[in-house]
């Protein structure tokens, strides 16, 4: 890494990682016209534009939450404040956007405003450790990953993910004939070590060693864990020293929260919210550490303003983002224009202090939500530290029917998440009465079985994510299987209210009970 | 085709036109869980969605100009009427549409209610020759026809287009691998002896024969023709015959105007539209014809409503429909919902007969727009009627330096549009004083002499867009020439005012005569 003082480095060289089509696309002619469009007394009638007087749109008037608004999750009602702002036919002095502007063709990378605005933001919170870094926006996530894919892969190559995946991540690229190389996952997510074996030890005759790396690294889907930094250095270095791009698909960047307190009931969301100290204790983007402009980054508003607005940005070196804009220009035409400037001028509103914020109330009210449903898990099962018991492989919290601690069959075991909206379990299907026999001469007895005991959880009326979903593909001939004797679920604290999710804890309790320990409770 | 009174058949089965990546795609295993969550009782915490109370947007007020207005070209300026409407966090007797719903994940073809007003506009227009067809939402054409692509094309294949082509559309292909077959275009567009004749004797040692056909049928970019029912039944023939797929892109379907009168002033746009008279005399869509579901309809809001809501829809046979879903739900997860809440609320305002309105409405402002562009030609030019002229291969309208019709050289000549945003004129070089000496030795003549005259009428303040923009891409090696001695620009009239025109015009015809018959003016 370049000394600290020393001015930033520009991106190394990645062309190589191109795609064929992406290497393929050529700059828009429209590039020559537009200079001559814009030059004095010109009169041109070389565009396509439609008039703006017959945009039927003249006003829209928006009217918002403040930044600072604290709502109860408990009691979810709009607050009284209200911020008011009118989005008119032209720009006036009020607002920075305006209808002409949102409802006519535009750059694909989107409103230069908006543009401004996404930097601001990432050089405030993250600093990227190289200089000639772009932000462009996108469609959200979805679309970005999708255009990610196309930019860097070819049918035949493997991606380096962690060890469970977002199933509409990986649906991405499994058409394309790509497929996934998982890498074990611990607490914090991808392992470092084992990152280095996976690369080290390719075997080039299945196909090129993987180049492109693919990480949820805070509240990771469906794992819940979060990377910190001494973590994401490491697994840097390793992309470095095997020139992988590493894709920091970060939706939840901005849920992370402080460590679950057991046994202390949650509070509500805070009323005065200290953005430095959140920072703080916050880890750091990829982007931070990356001195040769080789990660991607992908944000979005999706989770802490609208998914609806469908509305993101990529962070990358300037190469990708000329070559990304190529493919935008022939796949999106930018992000939309309502969006953008409904969103837009709601950041002018806020302000990026404010936004900051609200993303910081945002945090409190997922910190709240993964509090009630810890709580629920703790008061309706005993949950001991994963060290204090003899439970082989378990990380976190290891979980017996109540009253049960150490004593009863090890339910399962789950880490208390510090981001995202997800906790992901581990149920023990070895400590099963019934399972032994259930396995015998079945080829993949642990996967047959999440489904069947998924499917008692419902006839209970309680509906979790299975872990097969999450499974990343290796081929259609290939049934993984992280663990002998346990399975996965996912279970989503972002949506139910208190007392929903303490009465879906409490059936899934009584099904496990039931089969594990029948007659205890 | 089946008897007018039968029962509409099904689609025939197609799905051997699907690429490799589209057959790849896997149903989301999310169905499942979707059909569980919604069971009576059920408990969920398999979902992932953020809590819709901290969507920051509660109310957003819309101002819009009533169905039935008329703008005055000349003097633009917003109505004193307005429609109003606003719509709230949720769903009230008011309004079609909530905050709730447009802010939110939702399923990737788009919010119902606005699917049905598109299924209710295409049944309405042009009422389908099959049963099984349905409509998808998307993101505007341009990602439409990226789509489309990527459903159907593999890298290799070949694509029948008109003799010119839009060029952003080709810029979606040529880095994919596909080129172009260029199909000879008459003052209709795409002629069908000539698409049969490809076809019948295609060298199948170059490739697959092309299943695949782009069109745009009215207006077409840059062509300006546009397509009668008869030709569109010729067409469809051969495509039935050889069992191509056609695409058609309409962005321009409802600005199709009736023919320009030379002499006769143009008249600002009708107080008084007549949809019915307006319908009987419109070319109809391809999906009239269509009995075997071969037709894949792209519309677009972009031109009558506005480009920045990025908002379209197919209208394809149900299997297409089902796989372009697949696609969706990992390229784009839906068009905005911002976009959507607010558009599909005007069109509730006005309803599906004030929707038709105000379209006949835009095709008046847009056919004003010609007229003043053609007038100022028949003012600047002598323009004389093709076949009173003995200028080989001209069609529609031959031009001549001012009192020169007939005694002077032809200039260039175009087909004066019924359709569209575009005036294609083919320029002749081969009356250019000094083109046969400026040609002496060149390999592409024609091109270059575009480029330096295209060049010239830059000096002179006047840009069109050149010919070979629109050049279909047949290989890097393939330059394109129409005819021997000519050249090409397009002329848009979307944008300019008239004192523009009339002035862009007026510089045209001093570099024309200038270069052609310096002296004579």
């Amino acid at each position: 890494m370049p000394h600290p003082t020393a001015p930033l480095p520009d991106a190394v060289d990645l062309s190589h990682h191109l795609s064929l089509l992406s290497r393929s696309r050529k700059p828009s002619p429209l590039k020559d016209i537009i200079k001559y469009m814009y030059q004095k007394g010109m009169i041109s009638f070389a565009g396509g534009l439609p008039h703006p007087s017959v945009f039927p749109f003249h006003n829209i008037a928006v009217s918002a939450f403040p930044a600072d608004t604290v709502i109860d999750p408990a009691a979810p009602a709009p607050p009284a404040a209200s911020v008011d702002y009118a989005i008119g036919r032209d720009m006036t002095p009020a607002t920075a956007y305006s209808l002409a502007q949102g409802l006519q063709y535009m750059p694909s990378t989107g409103i230069q405003r908006l543009l401004d605005f996404q930097r601001a933001l990432t050089e405030r919170l993250w600093k990227p450790a190289y200089a000639d870094w772009g932000v462009m926006g996108n469609s959200g996530s979805t679309a970005a990953w999708s255009m990610i894919c196309q930019l860097l892969l070819e049918r035949g190559d493997y991606i380096l993910t962690e060890s469970m995946i977002f199933s509409t991540s990986q649906a991405v690229f499994i058409p394309m004939g790509i497929k996934a190389v998982p890498i074990d996952s611990d607490g914090e997510g991808m392992r470092a070590d084992a990152l280095e074996e996976a690369l080290a030890n390719w075997d080039e005759s299945k196909g090129r060693r993987p180049r492109l790396m693919y990480l949820v690294p805070v509240g990771q889907n469906p794992l819940g864990t979060t990377m910190q930094l001494e973590r994401r250095k490491a697994i840097y270095d390793v992309a470095v020293k095997y020139d992988v791009i590493i894709v920091e698909d970060d939706p939840y960047t901005m849920l992370e929260f402080p460590e679950y307190k057991p046994g202390q009931p949650s509070t509500g969301p805070a009323e005065n919210v200290d953005v430095d100290a959140f920072l703080a204790r916050k880890s750091p983007s990829f982007l931070t550490i990356d001195y040769q402009g080789r990660v991607i980054r992908m944000d979005t508003f999706s989770k802490v303003l609208a998914p609806g607005s469908r509305l993101g940005w990529f962070t990358m070196n300037k190469m990708f983002c000329e070559r990304m804009l190529r493919a935008a220009e022939v796949q999106t035409n930018g992000p939309s224009g309502f969006s953008q400037v409904i969103v837009g001028q709601l950041l002018e509103e806020w302000g990026l202090d404010g936004f900051l914020k609200w993303e910081v109330n945002m945090c409190e009210q997922y910190r709240v939500r993964r509090d009630w449903m810890l709580d629920a898990i703790y008061n309706e099962f005993d949950v001991v530290p994963a060290e204090e018991t003899d439970v082989e492989g378990a990380i976190g919290q290891v979980v017996y029917p109540k009253g049960q601690a150490h004593t009863g069959p090890a339910l399962m075991s789950f880490l208390p998440p510090v981001g995202g909206m997800f906790i992901w379990i581990k149920a023990y299907w070895r400590t099963h009465p019934k399972y032994a026999a259930f396995a015998e001469g079945r080829e993949t007895p642990e996967n047959d079985f999440e489904e069947v005991f998924w499917k008692t959880l419902i006839a209970h009326d309680v509906l979790l994510t299975p872990g097969w979903y999450h499974d990343p593909f290796q081929g259609d001939d290939v049934h993984a299987v992280e663990e002998a004797g346990a399975g996965h679920y996912r279970l989503s604290f972002s949506f139910e209210p208190k007392e929903v999710m303490d009465e879906g804890v409490r059936r899934m309790a009584k099904v496990f009970v039931d089969e594990w320990a029948p007659g205890t409770n």
